[in-house]
């Protein structure tokens, strides 16, 4: 059975993670939802009861039943690349492909609605409070004289996107930065404002989580490190990244979010003070690896190749069509 | 507790059901996210493993948790209205205001990710096969070849959107319409064409569902009628709509579809052919009830303010905080 990957084609994260498949045998199919309908096409057909579907791709066929797992990579927006692309194209082809796949039974990484679901900062901090992780005070608001109110609680702080990346062309990382005592915040008015209390930190953390396995990694801050410098991704070179165990506390709570959030994949991002606590500061559902692994060594794109590649239980093998077909 | 509406301000069917809201004393706080900065205000506090969040709409102030049910109808698009609108600011604030909201114990109508999922017309019909409901036999394609061996097994067709209303502005619906004998398919390959046996229809039928409550209505095909107009929404005016009873065996399943789909709201459209049988064509999480309503005199909105303005159960009100205060 087969393993679909929906994502770019520039995407060289996942083609670390193909090597490890095509070395176990595992058939892969990757595609990217923008080639649809050049390249790409769809079929499914429902009738009697029954529901057959197919995609195909680089003129190889698999069936929706014959799909193993579904990573959710970095897919393009569907049929952009179309002869006549349009916002009406993009629709249609976006309910087409991924209504049909939401009706196979495979395993996602992630699951579009848990994705979506868990690309919500509020929802991130409630759940990481709920599940017991340690989380900076936070206020997200547009009310100036809530901001001014916890400027005054927490003299410290820092202001940070409350969604993702910038969705200029290219997309652009908007950086976390330190928030001037005497900052006016009329502006807040203007449009919701996530402020956070700054943790002084002495090391960066990612936890990436496949299934149920954690890699923890750890990047010391420099002790000459400029103050203003809080979001790594920013950052000058200092300390490369180092594996460190996760403590049994942490990846307990961990494991919670991630059943919670019904995710099978997340990089988790938390910053360690100088009693060594870690605080949690997002999860993100897509987030980068590549980084991490080289620096470290650790087996992410291994780990999560065994994850999209595990065997399927005979019951639901019975139940599918076969898999991959000539064209 | 407060029941908050999300819908914009054109909308005269949410009215109706204020009417009845407004009648039953349950407070209600209704608001168009598109008015994000510029009269709707919105704060969120995660401090000390607590999150308090509050929505600030004309004035008035509503903790999160002093919300009793979410009706989400046709709400703008967040900070569409503010002075300085833009892709980035309506992303902040979606992902502020409904990343709060989903820390809110609240019922919803419909929620989000049910909304989302529920639009998916491939899954629609997969959902609908699966609990039983007689579907006519579909293809979804790119591929001409899957078209036109459609077209022969069931020569007489109709061809509709696999999505909803076209995203022109305003956006616009896309009627059903018959697929002549010699059609040619070689354009399906262009986009993806969702084309479905025509049944021949003596009714068509709508059910909505409230919760647990059914309301059937029934609109009588002319004998005389267009037989190319196969869309009732727009078709000439004819037969008015009826209340009509659904039958146990149809109501038992349309209630396990929304159960699966995990929708509070759902408009079941269903063709009745020579024979009775109500096929299903399509269920509209957000389907309009207004004109249902005002042919058949039957209850929709009063039955959906019941739903919104259901008692809190004991527990969650201790749990949760004080509802509406004055700002």
């Amino acid at each position: 059975m087969t393993v679909l990957i929906l994502t770019c084609e520039e995407d060289v994260t996942a083609d670390m993670v193909v090597v490890h498949l095509h070395d176990a045998g595992v058939p892969v199919m990757r595609l990217d939802p923008a080639d649809l309908t050049v390249g790409v096409s769809l079929s499914g057909e429902f009738v009697h009861g029954r529901f057959r579907g197919h995609l195909s791709s680089g003129g190889r066929l698999v069936s929706l039943g014959g799909l193993r797992s579904v990573w959710v990579r970095r897919p393009g927006v569907p049929a952009q690349r179309a002869q006549h692309a349009s916002a009406w194209l993009t629709e249609e082809a976006s309910q087409a492909l991924y209504g049909m796949l939401r009706g196979s039974h495979a395993r996602w990484m992630n699951h579009p609605d848990a994705a979506r679901r868990a690309r919500h900062k509020p929802w991130q901090l409630r759940l990481a409070q709920q599940c017991g992780l340690p989380v900076p005070a936070t206020v997200i608001t547009t009310f100036p004289r809530a901001a001014r109110e916890f400027a005054e609680r927490y003299p410290d702080l820092v202001v940070k996107p409350v969604s993702g990346a910038h969705p200029q062309d290219p997309p652009r990382a908007v950086p976390t930065s330190r928030v001037a005592p005497d900052t006016d915040f009329s502006a807040v008015a203007f449009g919701p404002t996530l402020l956070q209390r700054r943790i002084a930190k002495r090391a960066d953390v990612r936890v990436t989580v496949v299934g149920e396995k954690l890699l923890g990694a750890r990047k010391a801050a420099a002790p000459d490190a400029d103050p203003q410098e809080v979001d790594v991704r920013f950052a000058g070179p200092g300390s490369p990244w180092e594996p460190v165990e996760v403590p049994p506390r942490t990846a307990e709570t961990v494991l919670r979010y991630m059943r919670e959030a019904e995710l099978a994949y997340g990089a988790f991002d938390f910053v360690e003070d100088a009693d060594g606590v870690w605080w949690f500061l997002e999860c993100n559902q897509s987030g980068q690896f590549g980084f991490v692994e080289v620096e470290t060594g650790q087996p992410i794109a291994r780990t999560i190749a065994e994850w999209l590649g595990r065997p399927v239980p005979e019951e639901r093998r019975e139940a599918d069509e076969p898999g991959v077909r000539a064209c």
